[in-house]
This record gives structure tokens, sequence and C-alpha cells, in this order.
């Protein structure tokens, strides 16, 4: 008797691969054939985690793993709204529900925003996991478009008011931004927050870059004028501490009941981890100087990737400020095709690059196909061989 | 200028609240008060989590805590095959997706196998989470009742037959049982698989409490004739290894479409955490010893809490052969209001003890209402206190 296989839902096969790594098998495949792979395409770094998360967790004395807080560790979102009060924010621990990293935080607000069907407006290109998010929650995202000739900055506020309708629940947005490094202004984000209050919708903003600054300055939604109870701040250490294993972000948000219907999705899935909590409170101690010297390696390599990107005729590209991405279009027709080519076809002493196709930043079809996003997550040296082997690769390219 | 406060989504509004921590502002007040509060309302074992855990996890020897795989750590998934392997299932690492706890695994599960509006089959009174979970990914539940008088056994299959619509996508059950402790008997369950090949359907288990079995004998989803395709195991090591706070669990399938869209689900959130994983993987090596000595000092525990529920005239309750809870018909009018009496106005020798309501564990209204949830997850001595307490209090309360 033949094997019955029932389908498996729309939503399931609505998922989108994920751009970042639908790469991996060629890089694997590059890598047998003794070829180094410098990945530029993994927003994962290379800082050390702080001894003071790893002090923690080691030191962690109790007999039994229980279960946390649905809310948080209450000693952990203690301490955390003393550092929200340092960089200058009004938050309570009472404001703050600690999720299992950002992707939580992210996939908790859409569903309680949202019922299925309805609308978040975001700027695009945006990180590539929001469109997975939302199909799990049955969201629908309409984009903004962003271009790389205006350094990816937001359109004029009336463009983005044409994509409201009676469906929209919010607006979200990641500054400084992952994929572009785009800080956007204060004058843009009062625009958004003044969209916000014309028509009564969330603004969340995806802040986990916060410190990531290299010109300018931050500006959080929770300073923005007349959205008090409408603002929304989506976090992680993942890349603050450097400890994207550790899976603990939070959203913090000074709108009660909101508070209180995220705690219920919360505790439906009972906690986040207990263990990387306590190590997430013990990093808060660290003083400005961490942040300092990790801002100054990332601002270097920034300078390196963005010197040699500008090296490359034809590329357009504004240096970004912020973050540890870049987001450029490439001399190149498909970056796609490009991106795959780089691994099956070039090497320059026995090296090649991998990067990010812009494409799957996209909500919008066919937009920012020869575009793709570079992480700049490796030391100066290795960047600067990794860069010029993407150049050198750039013009072989072409050459074919 | 007033604030704007935008409403939430009808999914936020939907949200349950937790049955089971509902009435912790009460149990709180009554600590307040000096008065020791016997916790039987959750499932949180007082068992210690293995060394071998916390060894790996305190050795774990690394810079950078960094993303894991995101279909979990391929050393964890090979050796976890292994165990299943050792409990007589065939299992692959390639059949396994490890996922943030249980919680993930059925979320996940849910939207994979449903699209919003559809259907999932479920024995009540269930792990009230699901409830949660139905909501979030917008899923309706459609109970099938089963009663105390029957040990919390299903009905015929003939009746289950008739809830099957075509919306209906899978049936989901937990065997042993939380909340009932029932272990659900091979026959029992071939039934199932059989209505899922009938009916075109996926059968989800939730095995978490595969080990926790004090007479007869466990019946994976995975020993069932006629439904390879269609099996799916839910797990966790949480009540395992004892090990809530750690959030890892696993999704066990040899349907490889659906572990290729459950992987890109665990792509959007990127990885489960790293370090438990590792804990997890060396908490494998423990012996059957480790079980054995758990489950001894269950099946006490179990017997105590049985034997003094028994001296209660009119209990309605068969003794419950896996998991640690007992649920039982008390005899009082709403279970509800008596567990939150016995927090405000009762106490024997300074000392109350707090239940979880049953109504909160059904889907269906107004059914459930004189049952409560009993999990025994104290010493035996304290187990003895709480549960004479109890009976004192169920005797006051009647005689108010």
């Amino acid at each position: 008797m033949a094997d019955n296989i029932p389908v498996l839902s729309q939503r399931a096969m609505a998922m989108p691969a994920s751009p970042i790594r639908k790469l991996v098998p060629h890089a694997d495949a590059a890598k047998e054939r003794g070829i180094k792979v410098y990945h530029l395409n993994i927003g994962q770094p290379d800082i050390p985690t702080p001894d003071s998360f790893w002090n923690a967790v080691k030191n962690y004395d109790t007999d039994v793993l229980a279960y946390g807080h649905s809310q948080g560790l209450p000693s952990y979102r203690k301490k955390l709204a003393k550092y929200y009060q340092k960089v200058g924010y009004d938050v309570q621990p009472d404001n703050i529900v600690v999720t299992t990293a950002g992707s939580e935080a992210i996939i908790f607000c859409m569903m309680a925003l949202c019922s299925p069907g309805e609308e978040l407006v975001v700027p695009e290109p945006f990180y590539t996991n929001y469109n997975g998010f939302a199909v799990m929650s049955s969201v629908h995202l309409v984009p903004i478009t962003c271009k790389a000739e205006d350094g990816f900055h937001l359109p004029p506020k009336e463009e983005i008011a044409k994509l409201i309708t009676d469906k929209t629940r919010g607006i979200v947005y990641c500054s400084p931004n992952n994929p572009t490094g785009a800080v956007f202004t204060r004058d843009e984000l009062q625009g958004l927050a003044d969209l916000a209050r014309e028509h009564n919708l969330f603004l969340m903003a995806d802040e986990v870059y916060r410190e990531f600054i290299y010109e300018g300055e931050h500006t959080s939604v929770f300073e923005l004028e007349g959205i008090d109870q409408q603002a929304i701040i989506l976090d992680s250490i993942s890349k603050r501490y450097s400890a994207c294993g550790a899976r603990v972000g939070c959203i913090v948000t000074r709108n009660n009941e909101l508070v209180e219907k995220l705690i219920r999705f919360g505790q439906a899935r009972l906690c986040p981890p207990t263990l990387e909590q306590a190590g997430a409170e013990a990093a808060l101690d660290e003083g400005d100087e961490y942040f300092e010297e990790t801002m100054n390696e990332y601002k270097k390599r920034r300078d390196v990737v963005y010197d040699i990107l500008m090296q490359i005729p034809d590329v357009v590209c504004l240096k970004p400020s912020g973050a540890f991405y870049i987001m450029a279009k490439l001399p190149v027709d498909n970056a796609d095709a490009f991106a795959q080519w780089m691994l099956t076809d070039f090497s320059y002493e026995n090296a090649t690059t991998m990067i990010a196709p812009g494409s799957g930043f996209y909500a919008t079809p066919n937009v920012g196909l020869d575009e793709a996003r570079i992480a700049y997550v490796l030391n100066v040296d290795d960047l600067r061989k990794a860069m010029e082997t993407l150049k050198l690769g750039i013009e072989a390219y072409n050459r074919r």
C-alpha cells in the first residue's frame, strides 16, 4: 500500500528560503575543492562575547534549570531598564517583555498588532526574515522602496502615506539598518511618527544596532514626539554583545495593554532561555569602552569595504553610517547569478568571496536584482583580501 | 493632546490567560500573609538537572557565542537520532529539527500543517498552551472530550471520526498525557493512526513524557502502522532531564518535505539556543539508571497523591499510569472558585495547597468545571502534607 502524504499548509508552501543561506551548498562545494570562502554573506560577528557574559553562565549556581518568568527574569528586566535610562529613554522594568531573541520580539509584535490579512508598512530593502515572520503570522508586508542612489534613506512622507490602507496596523523599520547600514535621521523618523499619529498606527523600531553608529547619532523611536503609546522598541543582545547563539531579545513599550497581551504570548511558550538571561544581565555591566573598542573596529572595516567598493567602476552606494552592512548596486546584470558564479567558477589565490544577493531583501518583485549585501564581520586583513577578491571577481564576470 | 492608543489585533484580544498562572496573585497574597503555599499547580519538577548537562554548559569553550545551524547543532541531532534508535524508532539525524523547546515544536507544526482557519482535532483536556499556540497561528482546535470516569482515555474511533471535516489537517495528542496522566494504549493510538490514514491527516504526538510510565508501556506514533509519512513526534528535554529553563525541543518526522519547510520556519528565527544544545547533547549520555531513579521517585509520589485523593468522598479519578499529573473530578461545584478559596480563605497549620482548575484545559465551554490538575512535583513528605491540606480544604469548603 502506497504511503499517504498529506499536503502541507499554504503558509508552509509560502515560506521563503533564506536568501542569505541559499547559496550555502555552493560554498560547501567550493570548500570541498579546497577553496577558502570569505563569508561576507552573514551577520555573524567575530568579536568575542564579553567575559562578563561567560562568567555569569559558568558560575550560574542552581541544581534545577527551572522555568523563568514568562516576561523575563525580574532581575534582568530591572537592569535592562537602567540600560535604557542610561541611553536616554524613559523605560521601567514593567515596560519590558524579554523574548527568545529579536526574532520572537518581531513575531510576537506582528501577531499582537495584526490579525491574518492585516498589513504592516516597512521600508525595503529590509531584514530578510521579516518575510518569513510575516508568512508565519499571515501578515501582509507593504514595502516602501528605498534606493541605493539615496543611501537607502526614506522617500518623502507623502509617498509613504499613499501605502496606508484601512488594513494597516503599523509601520516597522530598522535603524541603524540591516541590510543597508543607513541610519535614519531624526526628521525622517519624526515623519514616520507623524504618520503613525495621523493614522493611529503602531510604530515598531528594530534598534538592535543602536550602538553601531560611525557618524551622526542614533534616534530611538522612544525619542519621537506624540507617540508615547504607539512606540515599540524591538531589541536583541545578539549583535550588541556578539552573542547571536544566546537567543535573548526584548520588546519595550509604554502601552500597558500591549504588554499584558505580549505576556500572554509569552506565557504560551513559558519562558525565554534562563541561563542566557543571566549572561545578558551580567553583560550589561560592560562599560562604554567595550562599545568604543568594538565600534572603532567596525568603523575601520566599513572604511575598507567602502573604499574598495568605490574603486569598482559603476558601483552605486552612499557611505553608510551604522550597523555592519553595506548594500550596493553592483555592475552585474543579476547579483544572484553573480554571487553563485563567485562560488562555482571563480577564485583568486585559491579564495573566493560570498555575498548575499539583494533581491531577497525586497518584498517588491524584480527590485534589487543587481544589488548585494556585504557584512563586514571579518578582521581588516581578511576583509581587504575578501573585497579585493570581489573586485577581481566582478571584473572577471563581466569579461566572460 | 491626548494619546492615540491604536487597538490591538483580534488575535491578541483572543489570547487566553494561563489557567495555571492566573491564580498567582492570590498565591502571592497568601505568602505575604505568612502562609506556605504547596505548588501542585505547575509542572516544574524538583529533580536536579543532570551534572552531565551542567558540565557541558560550564565547559563550553569558545570566544564567540555564535549562531548555530537552523535545524539544530549537527552533533546534537546525530546523538539524538541514536537516542530514538535506542528506544526503538527508526530515526536519522536528518529527520530531526531542533526547536526552542516543545513550545516552538508545536507552533511550527501547527503553522506547517494549517493555514489560518484550518483545524486540528485534539483530545481534551489538553496541555493548556495548545490554546495559545492555536490563537497565535489562527488554527481552530476541535476537541475530543475525554472523561474522568474513563480515566481520560479516548472515546470510540467512530465518535472521533465525526469531528473530522474538510478543514481538518491533523490530529494532535499527548501520551503520557498532560494534564491527565493517562497513557493511551497501542490500540487506541492505532485507531487514531487509522483515522489519519483514512482521512489523509497528519498525526502529531507530544511524547515529552515518554519515560514517565509507571504501569504498562509507551507506544510512540513512530510505532504505529501505515502512517510513515504522516507521523510527527513533538519532543522536549524540559521534563526528561528536568531542564525546563533550557528551551530545547525537537520535531521528528520521516516526511522530507515537511522537514524542508520546518527548516524554513527555523531559518526565519535563525537557531535554537546554542549552549543548551551542548548541555542536551551531554545529557543523552545519562544511563538507564538516571530514568529508573527518577521514575521510582515519581511513582511513589503518584501513589501518595492517588491514595489521599481516594480518601476524599466523591472524587472521580482512575489511577493514571504516566507523566506527573493527576486530573480529578473534585466534590466541589466550581474548581476555579475552590482553588481561589484555598489561597484566599483556607490554611491548615499555616499552609495551603495550590491546584490548577480544570476548565482551562478544555476547549469546550463549561466542561471540566469541577475538575483540577494536580502536579506531583514535590518530595513525598511535602506532597503528603499538601494533599492532606487539600483534603481538609475540600471538607471545609463544603461545610461553609
